[in-house]
């Protein structure tokens, strides 16, 4: 698979195309200590936890929790296929932010995209993707309860979460 | 030793003593999916990677950054000792506060302690602290630098960093 | 607490006392990249993680596997405190040995000790503990199914467990 | 037991055939309980810990050690990519068989396999491969050594490491 990151600018926004199905939302973390390895760098698995934090603010962002569903419809979104590519390193105390988009949103499976940014120089850290299944609490394939399918593929200007650009930040964001 | 955790707001600020030699200083977080463990709580040693990143915001809050201190003067704040209580669990997606506070600090050690809080509710989820002796390069001890103790333990109000109260403990807080 | 380790031979064999309640059962692991830092040191909250490890195969070598106690009876062995001290630093690739003793066993609490050693030269890298408290699947505190209580409790070589001392292997160990 | 290489698609790994440079080395652990997460299996990120863990396995059954490779000749396998595809679930204290193969080796870059599979009833759990290029001290690219590029390319029975099979044990390997 060859991963062509879009075209983004300085804040890391990216250039809209009409045949995108998603938008991206952005949100920034801290990295920490403990994510550092002898080599000075970001250890190479952590960048999948911050995919996962992608997710979960991505979600939040068109209006519902993770949690909430999972919770709710006992549905999991399990991971089933990640590919990350590592472009530059990345270090402690440096501040990261995690692009994530929808690439692809079908009854039974789902996939997100993401971009990793130094946020203070705007450079590509790291691209990658997810492809999840839907299981239910048993492991069973399941379809993806139609509310929450909506709320993944509705803009976020119509749909019924917080109407707000997705660079905003929330009043209860942590403050990094 | 009977924990009794010490009076707190809702936004867990601690009351003034002129006793202390520190303030607190709070950190939010939202608690990672990876985080947790198959009993549906947070796994207990994820909570002193939260030590960790409170200690490096309690470093930024007193106007300098822990990775510049390590870079610029060689100088590793090795972690001699740690301990940690739980009261309650945490979960996936909730808010945490991490509130960090020097305990005591000499030329060639020092302690942090801490307080973690369920944001939304209040609830104290976990109290610690953690002794670092300061090491060179080769793992040799050695003093604190002058400039980095003199920001430790000089209170926010004088230093460079931001203009925050209440910092102090008060006398029935723990001493962990 | 003034932690005083057991005195070892080189070959962290404990000396025996008659007021021991319980045996060390030693359990090696090689350190992983992953859990590095990049002070080129193991990051000190995977200390935790090794004593997870020590407290599972501790269970194993009773007679009992943890993870089947947990399904088949839903008591969770929830950490109320630990603690550790870190007395000389540890790398990548180098082989571990975990000691783990129980210190009490009471009827809804217990505590288990640990020695963390450099099976190379015999180097004692830290010692801790860990206090737990026996919970339900809702999270409330029960009684430690007796069950199990038994096997934590007799030595070795009386229990139902496999009649071999600690540092046998077991056919289905790891062939490391 | 006689591995079957189970059929794959094309991303994912390649069965044995007469044109593979490399052979497979195997490596065993037990899942930690810090390794689940809520959805009671392993989190997805751990997988590429266990790869790291077989890549360092498969250097030291070609009768080198990772870990002095980098510390002598300042050395370091960067990945640059990495891919998993996560076949059937993980739990808490399974036995897993990681098995490592070089899928390529160049003068600058090479790429590892790995094929995840539960010990007990070999079942594919995962695989995946990773991709590295080798890096200085600074970060610069370099040429794999010489001596470990040989290492890593020759047959186990004709190089100058250990003469044993993958699956003997070495003297200084962990007793479990």
């Amino acid at each position: 698979m060859v991963f062509i990151p879009p075209p983004h600018d300085q804040n890391g926004t990216a250039a809209s195309s009409s045949k995108d199905i998603s938008h991206w939302v952005d949100y920034q973390i801290r990295i920490r200590y403990a994510e550092t390895d002898q080599m000075g760098v970001v250890y190479y698995s952590n960048y999948l936890i911050w995919f996962e934090i992608g997710r979960s603010e991505y979600c939040r962002k068109q209006g519902f929790s993770y949690a909430e569903m999972e919770a709710q419809t006992e549905s999991f979104l399990a991971v089933a296929e990640v590919s990350c590519r590592y472009h530059a390193p990345a270090h402690y105390d440096e501040l990261v932010k995690i692009r994530t988009s929808i690439a692809s949103l079908k009854k039974r499976a789902l996939r997100f995209q993401y971009q990793i940014l130094n946020k203070q120089n705007g450079i590509l850290i790291a691209t990658g993707s997810t492809t999840h299944v839907i299981l239910n609490k048993n492991g069973s394939p399941k379809t993806l309860p139609e509310k929450y399918a909506l709320l993944l593929r509705t803009p976020l200007s119509k749909n019924t979460g917080p109407r707000r650009h997705p660079w905003e930040r929330r009043p209860d964001d942590p403050i990094i």
